[in-house]
């Protein structure tokens, strides 16, 4: 074979998921285990190496294609060493995981952290496909992000590029405090976890609202829906994580002036009815040549933007 | 000789400043001569091939070793096509200059707008010498920026990359439109003319401060010399000006995540006073990660920063 093939693996709490692409993004096909976290470090980097070699069995010409392993991690990395320092979820504590990879799987390896491989799988094979300057977002528990320019990923001086749930974009006085401590962060009006959070305190302060009526667990999708039925207290949580959303938007295009904005996550599901809202305000917000032509589109791949990106992470990082 | 040199064109309104740059960015000699618009597109442009070639003689060493002429130009540009599409203050009308400067000069020529230009200038050769990740303000007449990651300008999709006083920072209820129409873009709190527009405001509406016995025009400088003597009011002008400058730099910080911030342009001039006050709010604002270490400091290169960016345009952009 000659065109070179790369292997990306999604190292998350529960399940390991390797995936095999080749040089242009694309996804060929991918295996998945479990992550067996309570058997320490070494096991899980055993794991991963084993279900590398059933993705890819060594001594194959494919095998002999891969030109490198890139690893998705959650947690605090040293990615320039490849030294996993702690991981929330995962029992690694300053393992220099690159180079032990290195030695159980006899290919080079990269680790870079999860928000930024979904980041680049996305812009890379997925809805960024030929799109050199995209910028994406990933909406979930948190916001996360990922700016990728030129085709590669940026990672800025502390590998904090991209972080754009952290942007303080609330004024002042209607700020509340984020988890990261500090006031005013977008993912406490954007994520589904303040999203959730604001349906919670206009049904505890007794609003005028159908959410009165969940009775189980209060989701993201709940607000999305009543809002979409015509719920006025619904409808206002809504458009004020668009409206935010938007305004971020419109911050990032005059920094980097991005071709596309690629919004994926849970929250994103609400398709249409929020993307249209986002792309009101940052119209409303944004110079007209930096969003001319922008668009704001809904990430592609789904679960596997993690493989997919770290398998990028060779030719894009 | 064997190193290359680089030659760099500040091509302003009434003066054409040419500058001799080696290849780490230290500038060796300038000259400097009038631009004579009333003469034309094709005048100005022998102009700038007249003082190149006093600035370095053709047929000398020094001529054999320049590798290229970068032009940094205010205006509308098609910067990789080399066309000034309109330039507010020059007789330019979708005029080729890359091409028409090549062929008088007999050398490669790039042009790039004067803001990026100045931006690349102060991170190659001056306050960003050696540092990868840099973003620059300049705090004149409006807000303008750089962004350099790399040690490359980023010029994103349509060259907007980096226009950062149109980022809309003041929330909706507090902002006035902006130059460019849209409300509340950072440069009608933070430049110059927005210091101006406040000052002139407390005086027309009767504040108790000592601006109302500036007898000659108004300037920026009054009012942090005001701000620095005690002056209530104009502290406060100056504090609007530093806090949303703090807080657009929280929200660079989380896209690019840069190692420095640089400031010039003629407000910077109000030194440590200003800075100190812009350093706390983006302290406050800025998730840890992403501004331990980060330093917010004053341009070094003055006047100079357009040559020498110009000159960097071959090695840099």
């Amino acid at each position: 074979m000659s065109e070179s093939l790369f292997v990306g693996v999604d190292l998350g709490g529960t399940a390991i998921k390797v995936g095999l692409c080749n040089a242009t993004g694309d996804l060929l096909r991918t295996y998945e285990g479990p992550t067996q976290t309570a058997d320490g470090a070494d096991a899980v980097l055993s794991n991963i190496a084993a279900y590398v070699k059933v993705l890819v069995p060594p001594g194959t010409p494919e095998w002999e294609a891969v030109a490198g392993v890139g690893i998705g991690i959650a947690g605090f990395l040293d990615i320039p060493n490849g030294i996993i320092n702690f991981s929330p979820n995962l029992p690694f504590k300053d393992v220099p995981a690159k180079q032990i990879m290195e030695e159980k799987i006899g290919k080079p390896v990269k680790i870079n952290n999860d928000a930024n491989v979904a980041a680049l799988g996305e812009a890379w094979g997925g809805a960024g496909k030929n799109i050199p300057h995209c910028v994406c977002y990933t909406l979930g528990t948190g916001v996360g992000g990922g700016i990728i320019l030129h085709d590669r990923l940026i990672e800025g001086y502390t590998g904090m590029a991209g972080e754009l749930g952290h942007m303080s974009i609330v004024p002042d006085l209607e700020a509340i405090q984020c988890g990261c401590g500090k006031m005013g962060c977008l993912e406490t009006v954007s994520s589904a976890t303040g999203i959730i959070r604001m349906a919670k305190d206009a049904v505890d302060r007794g609003d005028k609202t159908t959410l009165t009526f969940v009775e189980e667990e209060m989701t993201a999708k709940h607000v999305f829906d009543a809002a979409k039925a015509g719920d006025e207290v619904a409808q206002r949580i809504v458009s004020r994580a668009a409206y935010y959303l938007g305004k971020s938007m419109a911050a990032v295009a005059v920094v980097v002036n991005p071709q596309r904005f690629i919004v994926g996550g849970g929250v994103s599901k609400a398709g249409e009815y929020l993307f249209e809202q986002i792309r009101e305000v940052f119209h409303k917000l944004t110079p007209e040549n930096a969003r001319e032509g922008v668009e704001i589109v809904a990430a592609e791949l789904g679960n596997n933007a993690g493989v997919v990106g770290a398998a990028g992470l060779f030719l894009r990082a």
